[in-house]
């Protein structure tokens, strides 16, 4: 187990996997999060509710937009406990408390075909009052579906 | 009525907004397709399984990603069978069968709250393989909930 | 003329037009930022040395991006200091300082021909810590080239 | 060297980063495409003319929009060729010329300081009319300046 400054990280990103899990849209997609050593991933398994097009059975755009949206905004808010100073640790509270998406871009690289998509986030910039972070999403074979870039304020 | 060539526009778009609206994942959010005149809008209301933040009572990001790159979709259709030339109907059809989102961009404007929401789009661009297309998401009061702009290939 | 508290606003926008045309890659651009009454628009004459393609003789996208991400920065400028509450001037002045682009989009819809290139833009959200700007840049006949959308943070 | 049917690759690339070197936007940005084996970069040195901002001495953000929009699309073209097949080769250069960019996103990373900056890029998606690109701009001690990605037509 880390720890950074009186931080468990470890039982922070529970706590934020687990937060994420109870929202209700979220919910509502069946979509999960889960920890992964202290790498947070987005699981959601293929379903009738999510198809967009019922001809070509591929997942709806708006799964994809929703679990990249997600999984980038998690592991922002990890990042920001995980380069938190002890000192300083109210304010982490804030800025993930506040933690909002100004933009994203989604690009659609393959059609939504597998019986589970995973996301996976990185976080390219980290600033005073906002952050940046592309994410991915995989069917259950490793093809890439479609990959996003948010920027998040805070 | 209008009719361009063989095409009855009316209930073409009519058709369009019956095919979104059997989607299951749009069904699923409860999302409907309008039609207004000649203008389709697509319209969801408020619920609670929409909500992304509880403490703060608003929609989730991804209904918004939903509506917009639906609505945008769906105008771009509209828009290639009002362009139709009668004697290459065939090729509208084709286009509009395989027309699929490339790639959106999304800016959050302002929070999602609002009892209804509100798509709209137009179209800024049409080529022969792909267009552009304008979206907007405003709630029952007419505030400007969130923009989208999307390339779609046909 | 117009005060804001303490602020002659057309003198603010006369100073800020005047900082971004000895900007030296905007000067190396031949670019120009101008006041028409309260509105900048920013201008640049099309020139041998702004072409891509020179068997089609038509302006780089890069010229085009360069023009939106600039005029998208000068208004949200301009629009904090016709914001700026004159107890808190200090702090626009900050902020103007600061404003830097975050991410922008930029669609290419018409091919970038014409002998002149006009820039506009119209502030979509201003945050507390950043804002959202939509851009055009039309031809001299009126033609959209164009079209961006920013954000800003500051 | 590998041919890739008929076709030189090797020989195509120079080709084609001769035919960028001497596009009149390009040159007077002083930019230039570079062929490291079958991989081609960007490069552009600092220079007074290209700086954005006085006071920080830093490249001006269109200066990272036009190496961006350039090396994606460059690498779009060779990847174009590297696939190509022997009995379609006249459709593959009717491709590279038509090849345009649709729209592209940016995300400024880091200030844009440096001596030089080096732009790369990979295909993400290559389908029947159009293609995906993410693109990279480092500084000379390599650090992430900006990051990019677009959708070409062709």
């Amino acid at each position: 187990m880390t720890t950074t400054g009186v931080i468990k990280i470890d039982v922070v990103l529970q706590q934020l996997c687990r937060a994420f899990n109870t929202s209700p849209f979220f919910h509502h997609l069946n979509m999960k999060m889960v920890l992964d050593g202290q790498d947070i991933k987005c699981i959601v398994d293929m379903d009738d509710s999510l198809i967009g097009n019922v001809a070509f059975q591929i997942l709806h755009g708006g799964v994809a937009a929703t679990l990249l949206d997600s999984i980038g905004g998690i592991v922002a808010m990890g990042e920001l406990y995980k380069r938190a100073d002890k000192d300083h640790i109210a304010d982490t509270v804030k800025k993930v408390t506040r933690l909002a998406t100004v933009d994203m871009r989604i690009d659609y690289i393959a059609p939504g075909r597998g019986r589970q998509f995973i996301g996976s986030a990185e976080v390219l910039r980290m600033g005073r009052k906002g952050c940046t972070t592309r994410m991915n999403m995989h069917n259950d074979e490793g093809k890439l579906i479609a990959t996003g870039i948010a920027s998040y304020a805070y």
